[in-house]
């Protein structure tokens, strides 16, 4: 195998990161176990409960149930699926003149991620998107005009993919609970930073439901370790699949077969870094990306203030491309603006580099060009 | 973190097993990448084209699409999404009089994989579930009678999970093109020994659409590395979702973010062992299961013929359960004989010592207990 992976030193696009040293051992010790089949692989379902149990701690829940996904993309779909499936148990009785093809709904702002669009298609519910206002929060008006008797969840995001935005959660639960529909949260990406912000985002702040939280983005774990949590078992119990030949008796999961060096990883990395490593990762993520809105302002850029660490700049898609060809792995938003996601590995110099390549190509580009004939 | 993960001496129940030394190292040198964003981690993105050329080899298929999935789960699930929005998009036209609520069904015989039943449950397709015959394979009349004009998919499987058996592929997929459904075959299990068996089993064999065909199964990659194969690139196209921040465009996967370390994991291994590697730990596995099969028949237990490396005994439960407390990982089948997968790790003096232990339990279960009192 001739292939090389890349190195880190000019990835600013990805919300995942090199896995904290702890991790990657706990990774490497664990890569042959399945916690998909519990009968078989002992020790790595009790270590399945220690990660979900710190995530609820993370989470402000109590008794937390839930378990290590591959990613967030599986726990919004589980979300889905569990409001899908409540909604259709109950829907039953409740209305009774509806006509038999109208899906069931999901109410999300336009910042929600992708996979919610995956959700639907898969799952069959109808996505209704809302307009967020002009700091990109869900606009609330919006959510509350597009609820109805057939909304079976409402989405808010604790950390937007594109802003790293905070949508008011307190008052989308509040919204979901007025026409009985269950409340989710995405902070896949936010959820190992917010605990260090004033944000009311979690469990004990507002009538949360289900959350998608992921241990391997800030939480410095090994890919795959996404984390879905519930406030109650009998949320997952929608999930659950009968198990022949497997010793356990039933799976609420979406895969089958899962990594057990994902949740290995995700254990070693939260004992290695909750709350105080991930604290001080939070301070210098933030310092490094409050550095880079500075940089980009004093050169002119408009920039979307990072109130997490994440930064979205009005950069034009020429010299963005130019900066893709210099080999800075960059991502552009809907709206095309550049997006930088300052994850442990983004240090400052990293972001140093980027600058001063920016310089040169703005200063290229400034300068005549001498044509060859 | 205390808890150490087991080894492999005494796992006979496990579909997984210890990745092939080169694809551990692979492993973990991709952990940090993520296949599911191609324009950050393109090495990974070139190794997974390598992957699904090898798969396609040795699946016999030319030109294949596919991916490399979580595992034969995501694999199977993916494998009805396709069928059903295929079925979907084509009914409108076809079907003016039906009533709008019959769902698209799934024509699966009962040996078929728990993983369909989620699929079910997920997709919103029914599943209609047919007898296999007295060997284990899919009763194709039962097929025949079960499929309708509303079916979407037609399951085959080449490796049950509890017999090992491979159903008549070839007949299954004319009757699936008799309906004009797709046809799956689930070789999850069996992909990597069924090459060197006489089998009728793959594309080249059959008119089979998709195949879920594992890695980290028989394949001895790490977990995560399942492998989804698609005749046809266009069939994917049904999956495909836009993504937004990401420099690809579209994505269909049913995860999002995924395991570098499968994916690097799964070429290693097809690297070091295809086909002449594969083809010995086949012949090594069968001939433990044929030694194994006799050791049971001697010892007057009734057992169904290991036609590939898996072996079900009709084993008494309470010798069973004795067995497990000793520290031995067996599963039981639907009807509760006991399950052994000849798995690469399963040598002949494990079985040997199995047996050995099995003896004693059944010596000391001959004996009258002395009571205590």
């Amino acid at each position: 195998m001739q292939v090389e992976p890349q190195t880190f030193d000019r990835v600013l696009s990805s919300m995942c990161t090199e896995p904290h040293p702890d991790a990657r051992t706990a990774a490497e010790r664990f890569l042959a176990t399945n916690p998909g089949d519990p009968g078989t692989y002992p020790a790595i379902t009790e270590l399945e409960e220690e990660a979900v149990s710190t995530l609820g701690e993370i989470a402000g829940l109590d008794s937390p149930a839930g378990y290590v996904a591959s990613g967030g993309t599986e726990a919004n779909i589980q979300a889905v699926r569990i409001a899908r499936d409540r909604f259709e148990s109950r829907d039953a009785g409740r209305l009774s003149n509806r006509s038999e093809t109208e899906m069931p709904n999901v109410v999300m702002p336009e910042s929600g991620h992708f996979s919610f669009q995956k959700a639907a298609n898969v799952l069959g519910v109808k996505l209704r998107i809302v307009p967020t206002d002009e700091d990109h929060r869900a606009d609330l008006e919006a959510v509350r005009h597009s609820v109805d008797e057939r909304t079976a969840l409402v989405v808010g995001v604790a950390g937007t993919t594109e802003y790293g935005r905070v949508d008011p959660i307190p008052e989308l639960g509040e919204i979901a609970r007025s026409v009985d529909a269950l409340f989710h949260v995405d902070a896949a990406w936010g959820g190992f930073v917010l605990p260090f912000t004033d944000y009311e985002w979690n469990f004990s702040h507002a009538p949360i439901d289900t959350m998608a939280i992921d241990p391997h983005k800030m939480g410095q774990a090994a890919v795959p370790a996404g984390g879905l949590l519930a406030r109650d078992e009998t949320l997952l119990d929608e999930l659950a699949i009968d198990t022949p030949y497997l010793e356990s008796t039933s799976q609420a999961t979406l895969t089958g077969t899962r990594s057990g060096a994902g949740v290995a990883s995700a254990v070693a990395a939260m004992e290695a870094l909750w709350p105080g490593g991930y604290r001080r990762q939070y301070a210098r993520s933030q310092r490094n990306a409050d550095w880079l809105a500075d940089a980009l302002v004093a050169r002119g850029f408009e920039v979307v203030e990072p109130t997490l660490p994440l930064v979205a700049a009005d950069v034009p898609v020429s010299t963005f491309d130019s900066l893709r060809r210099e080999g800075w792995r960059i991502s552009r938003t809907a709206t095309d603006e550049m997006r930088i996601v300052c994850m442990p590995h983004v240090t400052r110099s990293m972001l140093e580099a980027f600058i001063a390549d920016l310089d040169r190509l703005q200063c290229r580009a400034s300068v005549p060009v001498i044509s060859d004939d």
